[in-house]
């Protein structure tokens, strides 16, 4: 079919209302639903977390009895299957409207067209396809592990621009600035969950979790502290080096950890991830993040850790977009390198990188890759 | 004076003249100029190549006898002084034109007001401080040289985005892409002289010149193939390592080395400049550096060499702009830095940067930036 100006405008109004969502939906995805009747909109939504009302009920609430015969926008296919709440496609069937437009098929296999089936079945008109590129965007990691089953990965990395981290003897304090610091924050609040290592935990007492006083002030705004939803933190601790005196335990957010046994008590057995040893003696990686996805759901790991971390994911072929931050420093050839990598012998053994962004983020430089494969 | 819409674009038009002479004035600034009568451009012209017509002349050619009565717009104070060419002031006076308006004083301590000075004592209103930012843009080089007395010293690095610019093993070809090479040329192509060093020469063959055809193509349709201005080799040449087989020798444009002695014939004595070693048993950049600029009447210095050089010319606090390439490659820790600078035992001793400009050059970035001090 032919969408009308009418069909486009509605639909991006839906995808705004998605954004919304951004921080907080996770594993669910970003949608927006707008109701129309007569030209009007009566009822508008979006899905803001998980378990909670999807953006069609909202929608449908809004409009009331109203909804007969209107004209549902949808930034997302309407889902078919009970999970926390009732399939919406079974909403808008006894709501009684006359139409159905989204924006795209959720690849989700327990959707995929089955919703807009559904509709159908009734008698509904359905229409898919206005805006989608617009639509995928809202939802990149979600949309990823649906259609390949991976998660969406996320490596910071952040140095000199000269390349390094700490100088020779290790002093590294406030490399990067505050405004590349918040906008770390702002990675953290739209990940799944949060990827480390004991060495960094210990090293740095780190919290890595989603502080609310150092977002943006920007998302601030429109994102209320009580509403902050905590990614899962996934520490590899493959010698046991936690202790519960850590602040990583005495701050919001579930703490997971990964090693080749459970040994102690610092983690519940639930959140005790276990995964083999490869042949050197580290903990799989590839297993680490299959087992993230899907023992915790999650679609968008950010991995934040030190030089060897990043080196391993890079050379298992983990990542899926680098981040990198380079403060303006030269720290000197002696420093610490970022990426703990050595022993290329040919330029085509180099890691070669597809820069997608490059811009100033405070006094720092931002730049996103992918890596060439 | 109040400045009319008129000045404002007649003096625009001779500051986009004016930039016709960007690769082709040096030593010399960057002039245009326009005259008008009766709201009219009855002539213009810009300054090309030094020892050729001022700008002031060109227009006055083009307007012949009109010119009695005009209005003329200058990017800068007309000269005052005998050069190559007769003083402008006498040729605006001897046309008979009613008011110069000009963007800027000429800080040149030959003219330095002298040029509107004359024009007041011969009767023709002047006015100047028009667009003076626009204007002084134009020539950056020659105006700190002749406000400073120091040359415009420009440090370019290439490196990988993690720092090196060569494997352990040594190997580096390629690191960044054509248009970055192109970029160079560019850089090349405005700068008074080039700064390197024999290592460089003798390791890479480097011939180290301009090459209208690796100049991005935008530039080669506003600059003709055969009026390439070639900018001063100076190569610094402590232990006489270059021979007289290196390309360097066999291409367009002069070469002058450097070295604390003058032993051997592979340049003319006054193609040798003559410096001092320092007590660590290198030479003198500082010494270098004033010398390029007072006896090869130098504004603009490109240095492109590696990292020993860089590290010095830092320390030596001689830089007045990086301009960085990043590849987007990692090439990995025990890779060769970009920068030769070791020791350093606290982030206070780290350089720090003002970075100006940050963009894509092809697939490479290009970092603009200044050192704090």
């Amino acid at each position: 079919m032919k969408f009308t100006s009418q069909d486009h405008q509605m639909m991006q109004r839906a995808i705004s209302l998605a954004k919304q969502g951004i921080y907080t939906t996770a594993p669910n995805p970003n949608v927006g639903c707008v109701l129309v009747k007569n030209g009007q909109i009566i009822g508008e939504g979006a899905h803001l977390k998980a378990g909670e009302p999807h953006a069609e009920v909202h929608a449908l609430r809004q409009a009331g009895k109203d909804a007969e015969n209107a004209t549902a926008y949808v930034t997302l296919e309407p889902c078919s299957h009970y999970g926390r709440t009732p399939p919406c496609a079974e909403g808008l069937i006894k709501a009684g409207v006359a139409k159905v437009i989204c924006a795209m098929v959720d690849p989700n296999p327990q959707v995929a067209g089955r919703g807009l089936a559904m509709l159908n079945e009734a008698g509904i008109e359905t229409a898919s396809g206005l805006l989608e590129a617009d639509a995928r965007a809202l939802n990149p990691s979600f949309l990823q592990r649906m259609e390949t089953g991976k998660p969406f990965v996320q490596l910071k990395m952040a140095a000199s621009l000269d390349g390094k981290t700490a100088l020779e003897n290790g002093v590294s304090q406030w490399i990067t600035s505050k405004e590349a610091r918040q906008d770390v924050q702002r990675y953290r609040a739209q990940a799944g969950a949060i990827l480390s290592t004991s060495k960094t935990v210990v090293e740095d007492n780190a919290s890595l979790n989603v502080r609310w006083e150092e977002l943006p002030i920007s998302i601030q705004k429109s994102y209320q502290k009580d509403t902050v939803r905590q990614p899962l933190r996934i520490i590899l601790d493959r010698q046991h080096q936690l202790t519960p005196d850590l602040k990583l335990f005495m701050t919001e957010g579930e703490v997971v950890t990964a090693s080749s046994q459970y040994t102690h008590s610092i983690t519940s057995q639930d959140n005790h991830l276990h995964c083999n040893v490869t042949e050197d003696g580290q903990l799989n990686l590839s297993e680490i993040i299959d087992k993230v996805a899907k023992a915790h759901n999650v679609n968008h790991i950010w991995v934040e850790a030190g030089a060897t971390l990043a080196a391993s994911m890079i050379k298992a072929d983990l990542v899926d977009e680098l981040i990198i931050y380079l403060a303006p420093k030269l720290m000197g050839a002696d420093g610490r390198s970022l990426l703990n990598l050595v022993g290329l012998k040919a330029m085509s053994e180099a890691i070669e990188l597809d820069i997608t962004d490059v811009r100033m983020v405070g006094k720092d430089i931002r730049i996103t890759a992918k890596i060439v494969r």
